[in-house]
């Protein structure tokens, strides 16, 4: 990424997320404003802007060094609803709307049954005088409060995987909304979603081919989520060092015990080893050839953030547990990225899978150098 | 403990506490009437009531599987105040009026510089007229914000330890608390609270023998502490189970699939060692000579269990992210106790300190059989 | 355990143990003369000398401390093969020789083709004449290279687990030893057993009564492999305690720089939980009605004990690396405590199966008080 | 590295590393010839070829996935002895001769009574008759046993790191050498040696220049190291899957078994994670400015790499703890990593300062894009 566009998002973050991000998370509150500001800058769908999915997460990272949240709304924004809709929709229009925050989307993929067992979807598309409508009910929907039209996948068909559709739904009197509330990353409008009978405004990517949409939005949303875990830990590892230098405990600055300074480094570490794998593992071109590296992004990066938010947290004591740090925010933000589009344990089966197709050197000889 | 002790207990939080606890931390909502409820069955400060550490302990942990807020309430009313009260104090009366629920007590200790830090504490105490005068700052005060006593650590000398001195002190205009909000253990009130030139109502443990109340009422915390964690984590694994029980994802039972099991299987085995220690560990009866133990007991305990609980989080998967599981909520409230009441790391340096003292077959050989 | 019996147990590993325990390491030599010395003192076969099983446990993790390989000998020759003997066959006099150590005893049950399946044993044994006649190779025996007499458990029918039968076998032509040469516990003797049509001399725990023998020697021995790892990680602490206090680098002793204070205060912590589990679990009377919670400890035990001993090596650095240190030995010996006698894994199969089969409170209410 | 030279590498290592692996470790075999070998291949030093260190590391990754010992001595000949001749010193004829492997070298560099603790060695040069006589012992030294020439890092004054000389040392008849038998990569002729008045051959980097001499060695010792780690890591993991798909227990192959493919897959994704780090952090120039970055690259990939050959001896079961198989010997040989050419707490240390020196984008913004 370029330093001009780094520090142009550094100055964004301080200047218009850092002053909401507690807000955000203690209100519950919608930052509509941000979004539609976000949209302005090209920061909401970076890849509907021309950048690529590595400049997304660099952005997505930053953001997420203030509030969890708030690149939350991003993702689910960008990747989880333009970019599908962008590369395999025809709704021009609607792009342009959701990537300059004139329009909010939700994603509404995961029900009540079954978080990521797309197969066993229940929700239905059934043909009606020449239009699909839909019936069935969604849960975990980030924005799916505000949102204006969602990505519905559905089944149209009995063949698992290969009866997958998805649609393109505006919100209306045949959906209803209702909170979720959630641990972390509050403010995001967190829903569950019932649709009695939409009409879709669109199919996307196809009659029964809404397998390809739907892992081609989880495999950009794993990257984004990646970004945003290491965000996080190094939003709270920035707070506990500052912290540490300035805490006096038993006679002596925190920072100058050997046991933190071992904790610090310790946390920097891994933080160090986060960052080079993201940005090694998000430079190829074809996110489908890259499913097992992004499992592994996703499933190492977001469960060492989650230990180094843990370390954050324990350097600041009483204030990492006390609401308006920025480590108690990121300790419960955090924990939600080994759970959302796809557990660490989705994860596992992914890169079994993938070695038993491809062998161990995919994974070891994944860069040429 | 008697079975039918047991049994009563039981029975108390499942009809008194269970309806509550998630209106507790919701709403941050300190449960007055069921303090006075569990004062009147003598579990709100069972050692003053003729019951031993052990058998509160157990209590504790039946009422922290149902609701970790409640069970610091009683911790804070009952080790933390009243227990130092009826052992170093004379104010027999304050004492039957906090076990029985109808004064709320709160101990005040930490302060804004340094939490674990006594030595260098900067309430101070002065004699005036024949009276002691207080005045400083307090941090972290449980039940702060509701509390009609104080038992407050004030230094009446430069001495260090031996300059401190506890005193109770009531709730009046010369007091002033400000609510702190905190990640978990919501609805128990944890305050700021300044005293202002307030008159002591007494001493208690003698003038400059503070130290010694002050590490009575901890080490008895720390026990405390120690089984509210464990009481979390088998509140959430008691859930995570059921949980697996029932839901299906990908063809079969969460329960079913050998990943899980083994996930389950560890978490009861960390919780079976975790069990054991308590009760091995709260037979003796004197706590200082137990300090090193007690030490291990809150270090090996509250981290075991914070890693137990993350685990019943990550099966329960979206679940247990959301509110009104008691995962999610035990997972914010189980951390604090790897905070509260001494740190991981003062417990490191408390157990170095007495394997110096006391050589390694003081914790090798703990037990006689 | 009387003061009496653990100082002459101490004693007794000063004196005979410790001077061979690198030797028998070093040059992987079977110590038979030790053996002996051991049978005299009623330490190698302890419950055939009317000691229970937490007493022979305790003279196991002290001899463990200075030598894992003799410990290992001892709960072969007697909890693996004297004990069921004793208890399920008729042959009192081999009883007392392999107590007394004039016998050496190996137990003959993994076979080349699966560890711990024993329904799949394809060790035969057939009526030939009115003898059984067994056929068959057996793996990691340990004493298999000096047994004169073995425990071997042969299929005797169709029916899986009730078609296992255990035999008395006696070396000789129709035996044939092959050395396996392993990473620790050296000296033990561990070999390939090849039975080639060996008469047995008794049938033990009657046909098709295999099973009992079989499970009974597993649980008495993992309580002793769990004995023997909590040993292990408390003779290469100490060692690494007494290097730290000894050792300078730059400009201070380990023992004075705090990180260390930390690594040896985590050690001694789990050291400490170990052993309060080892005391509190092995107290029962009947081991079948224990299984789940003699899983538990095995698993816990050996698996924080091995982490321990990687942590006294780090503390020790290039010593904890050279042959000569107790913890480079304690290293490679207590790595086998997580795979012999039921692997971590076939360990949490059992507690899920007991969870299953008792529910949560047979593991987290275990002890009266 | 080029697909070419990369093929090469492993087909040397399928025709002369593998065949000697087992023998190198069991015999404690110093593989003379094929040092030789890897000296004509160019091999052995690679940067004196013309090889950058990237290149380098790749190398020693592949050597090291047949046989951590042959890898421990090319880094001991090539990165800790011919490296630094070759940039700090003006032997090209011994720089050439030791990259042929013409001549064996040896870093003589810790001490008895000090690791890593440099500026505290005492080993002293004096001045006599125009020449710099050396005295003093020496520590650890791999291929000492065999050594022809060493470079000895040596006090020519008393201000700490400012007083380290390195010279050029031939053995001979001043030089005594003694081996210290070692957990792992046997075969590399540890040694201790001891400089008894030897006459030093030259001076490498100038007089007092020997810190930064010495510095560079380790630098580009502990890439090397990591690459060790690396690669005894995947060789673990290759073996474990293969026996995981072949092995059957309780009815089904180990790899069918939900439990073993998440334990594959966690090592897996560590190994890939690990990889690319190796990759990403060995691309710049400037060792020195790397510093820090190296740190981090040693300290995770050996603390990870440890974990993942742990988890392939489990696999394995009984035989990944029978010599002979690839998992155990890089159990023992693995775990060096974390002690030699600074421990994980030195790295620790050097984290830290850095992390003072620097910022804390030093390590997070570690790439260009």
């Amino acid at each position: 990424m370029s330093e001009l566009l780094l520090s142009s998002v550094r100055e964004f973050v301080k200047r218009y997320v850092e002053p909401v991000a507690v807000k955000v998370d203690r209100e519950d509150w919608y930052p509509r404003e941000l979004v539609r500001k976000m949209g302005e800058m090209g920061f909401l769908a970076p890849m509907a802007e021309g950048l690529n999915l590595l400049e997304t997460s660099l952005i997505l990272k930053e953001v997420s060094k203030s509030s969890g949240s708030v690149a939350l709304i991003q993702d689910a924004q960008g990747e989880l609803v333009t970019e599908p809709l962008r590369v395999y929709g025809d709704e021009k229009e609607i792009v342009e709307k959701l990537s300059k925050g004139e329009l909010i989307g939700g994603f509404a993929l995961s029900e009540p049954q079954g978080g990521s067992d797309v197969a066993s979807i229940r929700t239905r598309a059934e043909r009606q005088n020449g239009r699909w409508v839909i019936k069935g009910k969604k849960m975990w929907t980030t924005q799916g409060l505000y949102a204006d039209v969602f990505i519905v996948a559905a089944k149209t068909g009995d063949k698992g995987l290969k009866s997958i559709t998805t649609f393109l739904v505006e919100r209306g009197p045949c959906t209803k909304v209702d909170k979720i509330e959630v641990m972390g990353n509050r403010g995001t409008g967190t829903a569950e979603v019932e649709f009695n009978g939409c009409e879709a405004k669109s199919v996307i990517g196809g009659v029964d081919g809404g397998w390809e949409v739907v892992k081609y939005a989880l495999l950009v949303g794993r990257v984004a989520i990646s970004a945003i875990a290491i965000g996080l830990a190094e939003g709270a590892v920035e707070e506990a060092i500052s912290w540490a230098q300035e805490r006096e405990l038993f006679g002596s600055k925190l920072a100058d015990k050997q046991g933190i300074q071992w904790y610090i480094a310790d946390a920097v570490a891994k933080l160090s080893s986060l960052n080079t794998m993201l940005k090694s593992f998000v430079k190829a071109e074809d996110v489908f050839k890259d499913e097992g590296r992004i499992a592994v992004l996703k499933y190492v990066s977001t469960k060492v953030a989650t230990e180094v938010v843990d370390r954050a947290v324990q350097i600041m004591g009483g204030l990492g547990y006390a609401k308006g740090s920025k480590s108690e925010r990121a300790y419960r933000d955090v924990r939600l990225t080994r759970i959302g589009e796809g557990t660490d344990e989705v994860q596992l089966g992914i890169i079994y899978k993938v070695l038993r197709r491809e062998g161990l050197q995919y994974f070891t000889d994944n860069m040429s150098i």
